[in-house]
């Protein structure tokens, strides 16, 4: 095993889940080849960083509340050194304070990972198959309360 | 320490996981020694890998989705480098949809890992002591509900 | 990266987590410099080792169960190679029996660790940043129910 490869691109994924779950678009293009298929299930593909970024962007950004958790990390390398393929154990919470819903879910990612020119990995394919997955309801009709939320402000403008 | 071996028996573990919560009972076979002890309490003893594995098949098989989530590994190795133990912090689900029941838990692994002739990690020793562990109804009487279930087919075969 | 030195940390940090969750003080000590700072917001900031683990140890050690699930690390050397930061995403579950209460939360610790004249690894500053936090009924009244608790004698002392 080539330890100093998969401790890169440990910290890669580490940090495309925090990018992802603060909102940090810049940093998690960072992340991303140019041309990283991104795939989950038949219906949600994407086959480009923009147009995946775009998506996540446009649904992430304000109302959702997201939390990946990867772990479990299994890379192995082409015989080159390269690229790699990773398995991960993904647990995942989304919290919609609006609509009063915490989902917990668990699933397997299967990513590949390319060797820039610059000696930097990125992700160029992503995408988990589901376990399972629960929907617990919150806040006054539910029995779970959302007590704490950093991203509360862009939730709930204050009127001007 | 010797990080290579460290990987190596990490690797082992989450394969181990991996092999039990997707139910692939000959890949969880290939990660255990002959002589596996297993030991969850005192009413719970196996002392081989057939008895351990049998159990296991007969009991997870079908109804029950489980998820062993392994982190935090301090492992330490033998004079000779050919054996090792390990403590692990767990946190597992375990869903019985039949049932309408979610379980969650907290407990410490304690497992030994032996190198084999071949060169292989095995884990010849494994077995944890809970820390706490909830259970929480679920479905139509419960306050959550069980969206998605990779292996529901299983759970509820259609009448032929 | 120098793996070796970013394994040490990343066990020093298990161990700190599996001394606080055990409540075993003397261990934790161990993990921390004398001076180390703890900073959680505004109003809960302490200075040293003794002020620190002092407010741990009243405050934890019998009325609830914690649990401090820590990865995704990403760890920064200075330049001497004798100082080092590190970013984790913490997942910790807080239970208080008594009061029917069962707590989930999210946060980014930002820590920083110094090598020891010993050789020894330490932490000199710890803190987190909630990212969200969720509280849920225990018992007769709440969804949940707690059904094994490790330290429920420590909890519920008998009557002499």
């Amino acid at each position: 095993m080539d330890l100093q490869a998969v401790a890169e691109i440990m910290r890669l994924k580490y940090r495309y889940a925090r990018a992802l779950d603060t909102k940090d678009w810049n940093e998690l293009a960072s992340t991303l080849t140019p041309d990283v298929d991104a795939v989950y299930g038949e219906h949600l593909v994407f086959d480009s960083r923009d147009a995946f970024i775009g998506f996540l962007e446009n649904t992430l950004a304000t109302r959702l509340i997201t939390e990946h958790r990867c772990s479990h990390p299994e890379i192995e390398f082409s015989e080159d050194g390269r690229s790699a393929t990773g398995v991960w154990l993904l647990s995942d919470t989304v919290i919609i304070p609006e609509d009063g819903m915490l989902l917990r879910g668990s699933a397997y990612y299967h990513d590949r990972y390319s060797l820039g020119e610059d000696g930097c990995w990125r992700i160029s394919r992503t995408g988990y198959r589901r376990n399972w997955e629960t929907v617990t309801p919150m806040g006054e009709s539910g029995s779970v309360r959302l007590t704490t939320n950093r991203w509360a402000m862009l939730q709930q403008p204050r009127a001007s």
